[in-house]
């Protein structure tokens, strides 16, 4: 047992007179009065709306590298000050970067059209002035898989999969091996370029950029989306028997080594405050957008949560909540396995009791999910947090979670963690395009995030128990 | 009395043994049962969704003297032709031609941002490599003329009015001033350009073109459009007490004097084919989308009407029912203006028994409004076409039209006009951006449309009285 554990129990000892049977330790009645009271705050509240309004507008697009990322981070780091968050710091991470430049195609046969298109995350370049082709279409990945290696010499690999609509995103994942993967399966098949329909649900003339499974330098072979009108009008002129050729002008740059941050705020736990509560959302966004339901929401829920709990509690909650602001989630989680790392390094990672990072849009909260590895004791707490989302519209469901994509690293090293399940529904029709901007965004699901959040963040730090 | 009169005269006694009193010429039962039956084929004939989709894939963009202008005129000719039309020949119109080049837009203070702009019609270009200006900022077109003369030197003016949905397109005049005459206002205040929101209803960031008022050459300050999520990211920027101050590259070209043309396509009346009911759409679109709504749908309605009439009665209507694809529109109705002047010229205006233009989008046809030259002896017509057309959802509608832009220069010769109304709440959204594409089409509207332009078109050629 260790010193943070022995405060713990000497805490609760003092603070939760009776216990139930088979040590569980209840939510006291003022935990909860204290979280509804928060909630229903939180409800009429319209400080995450502001922050994300002001992310957005004063700094706009911050991707990796670029004005905007050292804008945005200046500005987290001024924002938690003002917002009177007890510490705030930053912790550099290493990464290499990489931009997009240049980035035009057309139709040449049949007929002269431009195309709407966009590089995903570390295409490579076309030659200087772009390169001619033909595209060969296929309508997956599994059917490009079937074309013989080295069969599409001087052409151009053109995947079409559709992604579809679901509310918690399912579709995603089953559309994105093309943009994650394709670039190889492109190049192995010979092709000079990857073309795929963009991974999203939207009709619009605006692709979707996103990452690609290349951690630093470029993908194979220029690995580009179009968008969706796009590649439904490739498939049509196909349709007609025309074999289009295209020219595809990629110009893009790695910046070799930076530095991007995490930058994190703390509300100093009164009583446990080496235990942290961790939530979050990451800092920064694709280039193309100005990152508002990719992530600014995300960050402006997770700072007005904490906000809102010091606010309007005269004391600080027992534990510490850490507000996280990860760097470069957009290409790969780097912010997060820096953390994690560093954590590991410094001997803290048992100190986190439990985390999550909401990141998938601004979307009402339907659903709260745990981790499998809270322990069967704990788990009335959860149904208990649920309970007083109830009245936001959520519910208690099952299935395992990492707590959202920046709590990987840390889920993988048994860091506890919830899942507060937002209404996708709309958000891959935004996701890594130029449209993720601020006018998307509705107040009402802001105010209603911040509610649900609250009610975990608050009843995590303040109830006395281990979630292990 | 001239000749083609006493043709229709005699025609008419032969064909119409019995008389309403007070010269009133009744619309014979087979001639409404023959709408009746067009109107039930149309319903389920998917031509003109199958036209357009040929016309916005195979060709793509349509704009006055680019390469996809002259396919979409040989693409009208070979439709017509082998839609199996009676006569196909085209008009040549002179005009002055314009095309867009580089543009770029971006914020530098306080933050870099990229804009999403577009080049309104005939505009100017910024001197080389851009200009760098402060915005000053007009909630209207009104806001703007209180500003003293000279006093915006320096200075970019923007205009920020919002244009408002409505069912009939209502808010389009309204807000359009700042697009047609902002940048003579502009350049009057001492302005080095013009910025405007879009003159349109969504929220994608995607800007809307649009005609200046300008004929020939250029507007007096370079006239940009910002999509409508970055104008209202620039009023916001403005309500943070920020005075931003953008980069504005635009670089287009005059063209000087190009030729285009109105294609036209006839079915050649039975026995008045001097007479014609003139029906059509806009061959030509701007160069953003692929002019699907604005206006293929046009031209795809009315040559399926016309198809489907040839196709399913066993002689050609009484009169000659003419499909005009116009020409340079969106420049300023010239292929519309060219043709009536050359109707004026050859002495066949009086020839033109009625006519309409469908340039309203894909919605649904709700509405049938009728022009007030139309003789009192004839409003029965118009009556028994609306009452034809009631089962698809069509209303009679009081108001007095032109039959649709490029049938203005005719309406102002005295040329009777229907308007067949269209649901355009939509219709904004898309008009005059990249996102005017073919996907946003619905083939059941499609088939509405052609089934109401049936009744109109069968009966104005079938009914032997005068509309005058
Ligand atoms: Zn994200
Ligand atoms: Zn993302
Ligand atoms: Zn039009
Ligand atoms: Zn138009």
């Amino acid at each position: 047992m260790n010193q943070i554990k022995i405060v713990a129990l000497v805490a609760f000892i003092l603070t939760a007179p009776t216990f139930a049977s088979n040590s569980l330790i209840p939510v006291s009645k003022e935990t909860k009065e204290m979280a509804v009271s928060l909630r229903d705050k939180a409800i009429k509240d319209d400080s995450a709306y502001e922050i994300l309004k002001s992310l957005t507008t004063e700094v706009g697009a911050r991707h990796p590298g670029t004005p905007g990322e050292k804008a945005g981070i200046e500005w987290g780091i001024n924002k938690l000050k003002a917002l009177g968050f007890d510490k705030v710091y930053t912790e550099d991470v290493k990464m290499n970067g990489w931009v997009r430049g240049i980035e035009t195609a057309e139709v040449l046969i049949p007929s002269y059209q431009k195309l709407t298109i966009t590089a995903l995350g570390r295409s490579k370049s076309t030659p200087e002035g772009g390169l001619e082709a033909q595209i060969v279409h296929f309508e997956s990945y599994a059917d490009l898989e079937k074309a013989a290696d080295g069969s599409l010499k001087g052409k151009i690999a053109f995947i079409s999969n559709r992604m579809e609509r679901f509310k918690n995103g399912a579709g995603y994942g089953r559309a994105n091996i093309a943009r994650s993967k394709g670039h190889e399966l492109a190049a192995k098949k010979g092709a000079e370029a990857l073309l795929i329909r963009s991974i999203g649900t939207d009709d619009h003339r605006n692709p979707h950029t996103g990452a690609t499974n290349v951690a630093m330098g470029y993908t194979m072979v220029p690995a580009v989306a179009l968008s969706n009108p796009d590649a439904d009008q490739l498939v049509r002129l196909i349709g007609y028997g025309h074999s289009p050729k295209i020219r595809l002008n990629i110009q893009t740059k790695d910046l070799g080594a930076i530095v991007t941050k995490n930058v994190i705020g703390e509300m100093t736990g009164r009583e446990l405050p080496n235990e942290v509560v961790v939530i979050g959302g990451h800092l920064d966004s694709w280039d193309l957008g100005t990152g508002a339901v990719d992530d600014g929401a995300g960050v402006a829920i997770a700072m007005a949560t904490a906000t809102l709990i010091k606010n309007n509690t005269e004391m600080r909650p027992r534990r510490t909540i850490r507000v996280i602001l990860w760097g470069a989630e957009e290409l790969g989680l780097i912010g997060a396995r820096a953390y994690a790392k560093a954590r590991e390094a410094d001997g803290t990672i048992a100190n986190h009791v439990i985390g999550s990072e909401s990141d998938f849009g601004a979307g009402p909260v339907y659903g709260l999910q745990s981790s499998d590895n809270i322990s069967e004791n704990a788990m009335h707490v959860v149904d208990t947090m649920a309970g007083l989302m109830g009245e936001l519209g959520v519910t208690r469901r099952s299935g395992n979670t990492s707590g959202g994509p920046d709590m990987m690293p840390l889920a993988a090293l048994g860091v506890p963690a919830l899942n507060l399940m937002q209404d996708g529904t709309d958000y891959f029709d935004l996701h890594h395009t130029p449209d993720d901007t601020f006018d998307k965004v509705n107040p009402e699901h802001m105010r209603q995030n911040v509610a649900a959040w609250t009610v975990f963040a608050f009843i995590a730090a303040e109830w006395p128990g281990s979630f292990k």
